[in-house]
């Protein structure tokens, strides 16, 4: 089956950045066979749609999150950190079953796919399940069961014995959309020995590992104190890096642990607006970005931002590092557009089959209406796009030739039967 | 003509901060007359219209832009601050005429009343065409022809009689809609004695003043060389704070300037998007808020942001002084509702009159469709609108009583004539 949209904008996001106006995308099932100018005559294609003179852009690729936690949106904000995590968080968390995990992923799955996102990183638990409702809803991700280390040898052995069973059933399923990944929580939730044998285990496995990494202060001192040096050359040391490596957070970093990071090729999921809302700090992304580090960008979860619209995250990215910077030419549109899209696909390792609209790539795009008045005068796409759009402006969503959203619609999730589940399951908690 | 909404979730930012769910607002011709819980029966009320358990809450307030600007929307970012300006916007507003600024005013009044503004303010040139334009779209606003100094005297003196013409005129204009300031531009582009002739002419007309101020550091230096003070105790000598006043950015400001603010209850419009973009810098709005001073917040124009949705600008305040001063109870959710209404309407001196759901008050209040997924599982309707809202999902509003929006359709205004106008008038510049 052959697919050609037509009469669109198109931001192609390949090596040259090239804008298309009156341009058209290509597909034949799940790749990309065209984009160029709207061709004279398309009557090799079985489908022909009109985009209207709207924007068509690679899907957005969403580097961190623990999607499930949807749940808790709102459930306890203002908070210092450590009150909001010990007494909201993980006491609501601990009652987590399939059931919520199920329904809170769903839930950020809609929210995910009508703003635009087509690929996310999940780092949670119950990871059956959500490998099940990405499978169902033809999205694309990245999946890990996050892995705390915080408990007796034979827990221990049972989790990590989970978290590889999990990544090799699901490594590759649902036609490729879903790959997996390795993931000790954290350096500071998982003990060193602990780490080492999760990382053997990667290696084995041929995964890639994905860590919290230096997102607070008091992370970066507790490391110092209990292991004598910073989460970095710690992680280092443990061999960590040796794998290909996603840091989600990356906020308190010297200048030498930024070279670690760039000579090891680790990649960093920047989460701006999680970092500012916990009061964690502000990412050097400028200074990762001049290392050659490749830097994308994540929602973290919704408990903690409050919502999983990376619009907002690619214009938080293109403004604030200007402003505590004092440098506006910082991160402008077209670098936090990539951060987005290409540099989501690098932190994947999925850069040969997503991230821009080439052919031969996997046709994983989105139609933004820009024909909003938020984007007239219409001279810039890409501008608009980063700094005046929103996720609320996408109307089509495809991933892997399959039609997702349409008019602002999901196809293939019930919405409003998901947030009445989504609320019922709220109601079960206990927040004594 | 009385008209009650029914089964919302009021949010009335009373002085308790009261959230009434299912609850109802009846309001007679322009104003509020009951605020509370959904009656058992309205027999009195000629129209009732059901909010389906959506959000109700005052309309936005916008206390600094140039909305004409929004013509130039996206046409030069990411550059050097006096590239952008001296290269790019005054080339280019240099050519503005009555029909720029018709056509960019009301792409601009689309665009906030779309997204939940109710009442704004400009400060820019060709006002009466402004006015003319807010009196027939139905919004609520305070204008001022913001005055350049940097000019021959006779010039000086005939754009101080036609600022002071514009606002005689207008004020009270439009059923008290419009309301009117004096605005010397800045203390960077107003000689000091053409300073004092404006706040002269604004005592005379018993009318507050609107002014830039200390919005970079380059300008603060600049005032100290030119006349040997930063520019608040400048202009504070100049005898500006006498009248009701309030400054746009407020970015670079020490404690005895802040002090200064305070003990003259000068009021601050917070514009933290526009500061990132620029690079000018991070207002110390927690310090502010600290010392009693009336913070409220506006988007600058649509050149420097790029959109005018003060939800973003809402989430911006409670988001960014958190990750910068590394303390995550600074600006609550709550504080930031405030600011972006009730503070609003204190800045505008109609606080009497507008800014929170209350009987007696101007009926401005918006309905957001908060049965959208970004705002489940539904339980604090407060946090959801800060964190999670998008001003894309305003779905109705009214000022004064009168439906401006309806189901996110302008009822006033051709929003699609307006578009094609706006671009028209953009194709027009000499981009030399």
């Amino acid at each position: 089956m052959k697919t050609l949209l037509i009469h669109g904008t198109v931001l192609t996001v390949n090596d040259q950045n090239d804008v298309i106006l009156d341009g058209a995308i290509g597909f034949e099932d799940d790749r990309i066979i065209y984009v160029g100018p709207t061709p004279e005559e398309f009557k090799e294609y079985d489908r022909i749609i009109d985009a209207g003179q709207r924007t068509i852009m690679p899907g957005l690729i969403n580097t961190h999150g623990h999607t499930a936690m949807s749940l808790l949106r709102g459930y306890a904000d203002d908070l210092p950190l450590q009150d909001w995590l010990e007494k909201k968080m993980w006491p609501l968390e601990a009652q987590f079953t399939a059931e919520h995990v199920k329904w809170g992923t769903l839930l950020s799955i809609v929210e995910m796919l009508k703003t635009g996102t087509t690929t996310f990183v999940d780092m949670y638990d119950h990871m059956d399940t959500v490998a099940q409702m990405v499978e169902l809803s033809g999205m694309r991700a990245s999946l890990c069961r996050g892995v705390i280390g915080l408990c007796p040898p034979d827990v221990q052995k049972s989790k990590l014995d989970e978290a590889s069973e999990f990544a090799q059933k699901w490594n590759g399923a649902a036609n490729g959309r879903i790959k997996t990944m390795m993931s000790p929580h954290g350096a500071y939730t998982c003990p060193p020995d602990y780490i080492e044998k999760i990382v053997a285990r990667a290696e084995e496995l041929d995964l890639p590992i994905h860590i919290h990494m230096s997102e607070t202060q008091f992370e970066v001192e507790q490391n110092i104190k209990d292991y004598g040096s910073r989460p970095v050359e710690h992680l280092e040391k443990l061999g960590v890096f040796n794998q290909p490596t996603l840091v989600a957070h990356a906020v308190h970093l010297t200048d030498e642990e930024l070279d670690i990071l760039a000579r090891n090729d680790v990649k960093v999921s920047h989460n701006p607006i999680s970092n500012l809302k916990l009061a964690s700090g502000i990412a050097p992304v400028p200074k990762m970005l001049e290392k050659g580090i490749c830097v994308s960008i994540g929602t973290d979860s919704s408990a903690s931002n409050n919502n999983l619209d990376l619009f907002e995250e690619m214009k938080m990215v293109a403004l604030l590092h200007k402003g505590v910077h004092l440098d506006p030419v910082a991160v402008p549109a077209i670098e936090a557009l990539r951060i987005a899209t290409r540099n989501g696909a690098k932190a994947l390792l999925m850069d040969q089959e997503i991230g821009s609209l080439e052919v031969g790539k996997q046709a994983d795009f989105i139609v933004v209406d820009t024909k909003q008045v938020y984007y007239q005068p219409s001279h810039d796409p890409i501008s608009h796009v980063v700094y005046a759009g929103s996720g609320r402006d996408v109307r089509d969503v495809f991933v892997a030739g399959t039609q997702l959203v349409k008019n602002g619609q999901c196809l293939t999730l019930d919405e409003e039967y998901i947030k009445e589940q989504a609320n019922r399951m709220f109601q079960t908690f206990n927040q004594e």
